[in-house]
């Protein structure tokens, strides 16, 4: 198959389809792959890294989108691609259609064929595609957190491990899947007191038998949301729901009666 | 050295000055060992362990007292004793004299040389003969604590480590000593809630590294200690002071304002 | 529906079917509650608590068992309760019947739909009613041998842990299920010398991941088992045959070859 | 002793001499204590809980410095203040005076006895008021070092634990005494790649110990640094020159090979 | 049925197919066990313990061959063990045909029922019998790789755990099944710089989970691994393809560009 | 001062008294180095290295001999070396002539002033030159003990850490000193069931707080060792007296009553 790779054009998207590692794979496979030039650039990828993995480097987008069978990209299509995509041509891409009537639209007038990262399963019902983001996302949500936390930034001034003889900050996150997992690992690794909450007992279990014991779990009811927020420092929402955007699960009369300058982390995956 | 070791008399008291591996060291190093017969059975040794060891084993208290030039025993001389020692003679036991008049009275008449476990020091101005008794008492207060914490003794019916999805109880240990310390291990290793609280910001210190900030460290003062227990399910009082009978750490009014069905168990040495 | 909450009457039960927080579930999903006033007494639940989170409540049992449709309790009924149980009725407990004659006879004159808690399975094949109860005594069941192993009660007087230069006690947990991992995790924190016994390889692995070699693993033959209690300090039994009273593991010939002052503890769940 | 407590007037800082608790602890042992209005409120504490404390609360810092024989502060005294100071009071806070001439000469002129808290050592020669906020600054140089890693922020684009299957950034923390261990707990609990340098071996070890090998140790030589920074995505120079500023540990021959991208956080303590 | 349990006979065997234990197991289920004279002593257990299991021993291979319904061994069947076989007899070993045509021709021959232990496969697609091996050979491979890197053995003189303030030593394992799995355990153990490599994103996610971050995890590319090798000082080939022999999965090439004095080790198990 | 560095000449003598990184260290100080040719050879530095580093590198060992001020060496001189020290001239190396009567004549006859690295002792009482080579020799003890444990190698064919469902093999470490602690490092990081003996109640402390009770501390006693030594399957020696050659802490007697098949390495450093 003839694979596509073009440069992400939408602000502050770094990232791309496909690094020089995986069009290497791709090659050894049997496939081509052709990638616009400076694809890379914002990870640190030159063109000569992706030609030594065994791609040809256009040099521009609507080449790649023209001979390419199968485009690779992270983004959902800008208004400019979108044209530039044709009938019968897979796109693979994050596309999050459910909010966005416009780009839906567009793919149905172009005859792509989208296959959106967000919604592919594995054999276990799992979201393989997702879970990575979510990962970035929870791990970020604590640093991001622990930053506005800072005084200077109109939080509490809570470090969110203390310092030996003084308490640590408080750190609640709602939903203990792939995303509320890695956020829990990293407040965990810099000595918050911890709590997580989840609607599975089993998977309390697991944090409860992976942590020692040295993060709190509860299950999830609104009486134990309200009172885990009402006294938290800093507060991470990590509920998915599948194919759309995360919801927001600490509502409106809950961050009213949450304390002064706590800071409440919600996390949306894309 | 002829060494004499007695058969406790007071009652409860199962342990004994020396058990046969010590005697084996003593007379490995020159001196002689003489022991009541049946000195070492509530603790499972019989006299031929004794024996083999290269003890003598003697009929009576009165044969040893009367033989030997140091007695190595585990509570202090009761009356009976008081009265087989005699000038000159050591006296190698726990004394505890601050607060028994009467036994400060016999000693002295006696003669006797005492030499107090209590108050042995070390080069470092630790207390070495104390020290286990205390590690002893720390790992058992948590055991105890926990004991009276079940609702059929009175207590709140928390279990110290709680069930993944309900919260643990909490646990405050006033006083990281070595008995504070143990029972912070104990009552960590069962995964309840630990809060240390010492007046040394450098054992804190301490403490946070070994636990890897899974313990709360309290610098302590009046108030770090009176919210703390207001909020505890189980409080260690863990405050020695030398040669004395420990402190009672918790106030009287502090007690008052604690959770009902919650538990203080506070560390007395001997 | 109407979901009624009695309040318990046998001996000793403290529990209740319905804390607030699940009635305030319940109604927030479309159902009713009644409760029977003091209901929640036992564990620190009064009946504002259950009026605040939407129930009402009720003055006596009676009344509750008229007006409901699901009946949630902790215990299997008593006579008093079964005479007030109807035909159509649902009725959510533990029931035990497999021991239990008379209650068996007195739930089909009565017609009630019961069921029995400890019998329901989750699409593992998991049983996640018994499971929290399964935690809940594995935990307790160290806790409570080592108060049995304080000789005052009889016990060999070691310390689960030891202390620093003196052998810890010699745990031996037959079971891995629930009930032996939560019993095995709190002998393990209270340090002490942790033998895991199971009939899957696949178990024993996971321990030994989860603990980092630190409890040792057993594969379960009848030589393994009688080596293991007859060196043992404490033996759990938690081996669970589903819809039963836990069976007797260990063995009355084994428990004549175990070490005197050592201690059985044979966990049974309701 | 009259202890005053003037409210903190350089710009950005939000803390405070005393708070309630220490002036609790103060009164408790004879002294007295006088609050400036508002002296707490940057960190939650009003006037009454000063009140509640036992200190009286006067409305000008004029009134504070008059009054008292000893003023507890936070940072050097401005000019402003500096105008209030009279002979013989004690005036105890941080003064860093070895970068400071204009301070030095009105601190002479002014006869006060000047306590630097960066100067006061214990009786194992450690900095007892410094370690604190060394603590702090080691904490949050990870934090705010893994916020300037982010690419928005010109980083690499870096998260310091990576995510499963993908490298995690590598910090090189030098200098291993309070500021740097705490700058190794924290990148080590976010899961980075951590390397720590030191001159002292015997800190190695424990380190070495402490992390059971998870944080790599390297002897301090030119050697080391130079080939660990030129590798690093993140750079903690801890090094602390008692009494004065901390020294730029990483020299600009170094800043000039590191990789592109990567971040330098140098700790200075005030 | 009748099992039957010769001594193996392959140079350096030292195992047996059934211990006394095993013989015990099924005895108690009504199944009748027949031994070779000796079969245990390569491990320590003379005939008397098989007689105490309820085994009749016999003097020959012949006659257990001729007796047995069911023959248990450990290895392959040698030329002298195949002319022993008869039809209808099941053996049950492991037998590896794959690559060894005259066996596989001797057991057409011989018209044997024979059961593979490597092609067992449990419910969840493991396989049992391969799983114990595979867990010692895993944990042996780091011992007999830094065995072989020390410099007396042609080795780069390293200790894989380092010393602190010494790097330790890059172990790299090609594979996070069963044996990968062991020897990144024992790797860790020894405090080495351990990478894991695995195609499955979703077993570096427990291994980063059970490891908390300190062992590193890369997804499996020909990039990924050609990188890692050229580094390592250790590397483990640990890649099963069911049912053969374990295939070299550093290539040649690889192998080509690895440090000098590196060593490989590529485990095959049986 | 001029420093030498000839290249070591004993047999299996791989390591070099200097490394490059030292040079450049002593060249920054304003000292000056001369090397040997091939001084590094056998740890991978090359004379290239050296210049780099600021040293000249000189064609035979007379020449630096003859020239430096300083011997920087690691073993003990050989008659050749000795032959070319002079009066005056310092020697830095291990020279252990506790037991060499002909070396230590030598040294006198040459007038050398000799500081043998064994001897050296810092501020606390401590070796600092030894501490480096204890832990590479106790690492490597457990290597070694664990490679002598294979059965082709005449040991119990027991693996240290066993594997789930197999009990691991019993380490008994005796003298908890650097080289001890290093081997129990080891020993329980392979999972082994390890045993730590020391006279120091103090270092069994700081054990149990570092394993967290996971490795056991017995207390030195002659009973103590006898029964430990006992049932091991590998015994470590590791008790130091300072500058001597390590004693033979476990007697005849112990070994002869040790189980067959099990491994004693007895640690002796140079």
């Amino acid at each position: 198959m003839l694979v596509g790779v073009p440069k992400e054009i939408k602000t502050h998207e770094y990232r791309v389809g496909l690094i020089p590692g995986s069009v290497r794979e791709l090659v050894a496979h049997g496939h081509r792959a052709i990638v616009e030039t400076g694809a890379g650039a914002g990870i640190g990828f030159d063109d000569d890294a992706y030609r030594k993995a065994g791609a040809i480097v256009m040099a521009t987008a609507a080449e790649v989108f023209a001979a390419a069978e199968l485009i690779v990209k992270v983004k959902e299509p800008q208004p400019g691609e979108i044209a530039l995509l044709r009938p019968g041509q897979v796109l693979f891409t994050y596309l999050h259609l459910a909010a966005d009537k416009q780009q839906t639209a567009g793919l149905m007038r172009a005859g792509t064929i989208g296959i959106a990262y967000e919604t592919v399963t594995d054999a276990r019902g799992g979201l393989p595609l997702l879970a990575p983001m979510s990962e970035v996302a929870g791990r970020m949500s604590i640093q991001v957190g622990a930053q506005y936390l800072q005084q200077g930034n109109g939080g509490r001034g809570v470090l969110l491990g203390g310092v030996p003889g003084v308490t640590p900050a408080k750190v609640v996150v709602i939903g203990a899947g792939v995303a509320g997992t890695n956020a829990i690992e990293m407040a965990h690794g810099l000595r918050a007191d911890v709590t997580a909450i989840d609607r599975s007992i089993r998977r309390l279990r697991q944090l409860d038998a992976q942590f020692h014991g040295a993060v709190r779990t509860l299950f999830s009811t609104a009486d134990a949301i309200e009172r885990a927020v009402a006294d938290a420092d800093l507060v991470i929402g990590a509920v998915l729901l599948p194919g759309a955007a995360a919801p927001t699960v600490v509502t409106a009369a809950m961050i009213k009666r949450r304390r002064p300058g706590s800071v409440v982390v919600d996390i949306a995956i894309d």
